[in-house]
């Protein structure tokens, strides 16, 4: 008998209980030996009658039962979630969390604690939520080398955008539906600013390029600035706009990005809509693979981390962790370094356009003032784009992506 | 050190070789030991000069050396491969193959004799060339109760069916560029009717449903009937024609078939072509996760049988593969009890039509003559639609499937 720890009880936390006790037999028999939960740590008192044995306030109940062999961190954050992980890991417990924050602001340093001491320290729910991508990253595709990772790694900005292209609503609107439908939450800026897109594909990063890849350190973009007039214009060069974390290898270094790009629709991402993730990954033997799902959601998210907590039950004594190295960030270049192909709306005439970026593919929509200009670029270096439009009344640009 | 041995120097075989020297201190790093390729057998003579040393025409050679613990089968077929894998097993060496006819008609036994002898049996490769699919399917989504599979598993008969649907191309046409392109095989039956597609699909749902499905029980339609009138039918009707083999949890039982099929445009499936397959899984808790990508070719499944090298090397002396149970086939529903919506084309009058199936949705196309009329029906039995026709002058029928 095998026994775990659920700390939290939100909404990853309940659905992880919840999945767990739908599908224990199936998971005992995966898992080779019975399986249960003995504590769910919540600040809360008893928000479940069905589990009222199992809660507790006390962590240290947790962290000094020798029973205990898997702990399943999700909480978010990282002011308790943290210091929990770290002391279960040195306790010599496994650690599953689906917690995104955590793993991409520390996750070099608690995987080389796992490793330290001979446990596990699983993440699947931290990106994807429900869609395999952590571990056939790491396993399946060890025969490659990657070259590029590309993903619609955030469900709520990407519903926000669908209704803008499919439905013209504007992103105010599209935004209270989301919010009103759970989607978004009330502080909706972490998803909107980007940085919830940031923290995914920096573990995916990290992970696919072997160094940690730090939040911090990423040119970050949301969507706020997304007009329905851009989206117009990409519609008539037969491309949606779509916010997309990437990161791509050039020679040792690599470049790591997340913003709204305009992306052709003969895309795999492209088709991509409402609340679903979509992950591109560019290998050098199998080419483009893209896994799809639903990327976030009570019991996707639970059914990774449940996924997670059979590995890591099976997985006893023995580290199964992959591991990245925490060393420096030297080798990400610099976004003003990096070239792209970009659209640009403006307040200016053509000519202006001309003398300043050379020949460039204009745009067109019904409706657009006589003064306002929409184009395509050449590669350009991101620095050298930037002081061009010092010299043009720019409404807005977005990169130009290919996948 | 591990050494290995691969069974067979064709278009995998020598793919194998090849990633695996090219990436090989990488994957000796996810190995945690050094890794060599001892012996490749080969009945040819020394078909490539760099591996002179390694090269033999005598198996008993490799299964005699104690050094090997992991045996590559890319021979395929069954005749020399059965053999070979199944004596491999009980020598206590861990077998790695891309063969899907192998695992489709001798999988449940393989898997019980590797798990006898503690060693491990994977086929990463059958399925989906360099997509990872088997191994999601096992571990990650181990938290779901598997409700469908469908996928479209057969690159040349997508390349076909794209070229029909894209540019017009007559089925005889598309066939013969798809051979020139190396994509067919002179022989291209067990693609184009539909035996390949059954033989992956019969993997996914053996693995899924963890019975032993056999192709032979599995009612199976190539493409080659499909004609350029279907195809603008179904373009009428904002969908396309894809080659699918579907399984399907029906209470206790499940259905599985390989069929042609007419697809929504706005389904995942609609928007793979040319030789790109993709696979959807639904689960209970997850939803729709779907994975796509090069579904053959030499790198890419070379790609996959390597990722698998490295998990067996890594997981001596412990047996990590799955398991399915062979416990006959009453588990499935013969086909003529399934239910489905049809597509039919025919030579018939709209009352006639009506007269026969009831209220249906009537199609058009450019150019059609007079006395030709293609419709949507109702979900209707197999068997009883099946009688239906008889009544009427059928060009052409499919099935309509939603995904």
């Amino acid at each position: 008998m095998k026994k775990i720890a659920v700390l939290g009880f939100g909404v990853v936390g309940s659905g992880t209980v919840e999945v767990f006790y739908k599908n224990k037999e199936a998971l005992e028999k995966k898992a080779g030996d019975e399986l249960d939960i003995k504590y769910i740590l919540e600040v809360r008192d008893c928000p479940d009658e069905r589990y009222r044995d199992k809660f507790t306030k006390n962590f240290d109940e947790i962290l000094n039962d020798p029973e205990i062999c898997v702990v399943v961190e999700v909480i978010g954050g990282l002011k308790y979630s943290y210091g929990y992980v770290k002391s279960s890991l040195e306790a010599g417990k496994s650690v599953v969390t689906s917690n995104k924050e955590l793993v991409a602001a520390k996750g070099a340093e608690l995987l080389k604690i796992a490793r330290e001491h001979n446990v596990n320290f699983f993440f699947e729910a931290s990106v994807g939520g429900g869609i395999p991508i952590i571990r056939p990253l790491n396993q399946c595709l060890s025969a490659n080398e990657i070259n590029e990772i590309a993903g619609i790694l955030n469900g709520t900005t990407n519903f926000i955008l669908t209704k803008m292209i499919k439905e013209g609503m504007g992103f105010d609107e599209a935004l209270k539906i989301a919010q009103e439908l759970g989607y978004a939450e009330r502080d909706p800026s972490a998803d909107v600013e980007g940085l919830d897109t940031c923290r995914k594909i920096c573990i995916l990063a990290s992970l696919a390029f072997g160094k940690h890849v730090y939040p911090d350190n990423i040119h970050t973009e949301g969507i706020t600035k997304i007009t329905l007039e851009d989206v117009k214009y990409c519609e008539s060069m037969n491309s949606v706009i779509k916010l997309i974390g990437f990161a791509s290898k050039r020679g040792d270094d690599i470049a790591v990005m997340t913003c709204p790009a305009v992306i052709y629709e003969d895309s795999q991402l492209a088709g991509v809509n409402d609340v679903f993730n979509a992950i591109l990954v560019r290998g050098d033997a199998t080419g483009d693979v893209v896994f799809y799902g639903k990327g976030a959601g009570k019991l996707p998210t639970a059914s990774a981390v449940v996924s997670d907590i059979i590995v890591a039950a099976k997985s006893e004594n023995s580290s199964k962790s992959m591991h990245w190295e925490d060393c420096g960030q030297d080798f990400i270049i610099p976004y003003k370094k990096l070239s792209n192909k970009f659209y640009v709306r403006a307040k200016a005439d053509r000519k202006a356009v001309e003398s300043i970026f050379g020949e460039v593919r204009f745009l067109s929509r019904d409706g657009a003032p006589d003064d306002e200009c929409a184009f395509v670029t050449h590669p350009i270096n991101e620095a050298e784009f930037e002081e061009k439009c010092s010299d043009l009344n720019v409404l807005g640009s977005l990169r130009v992506l290919e996948y």
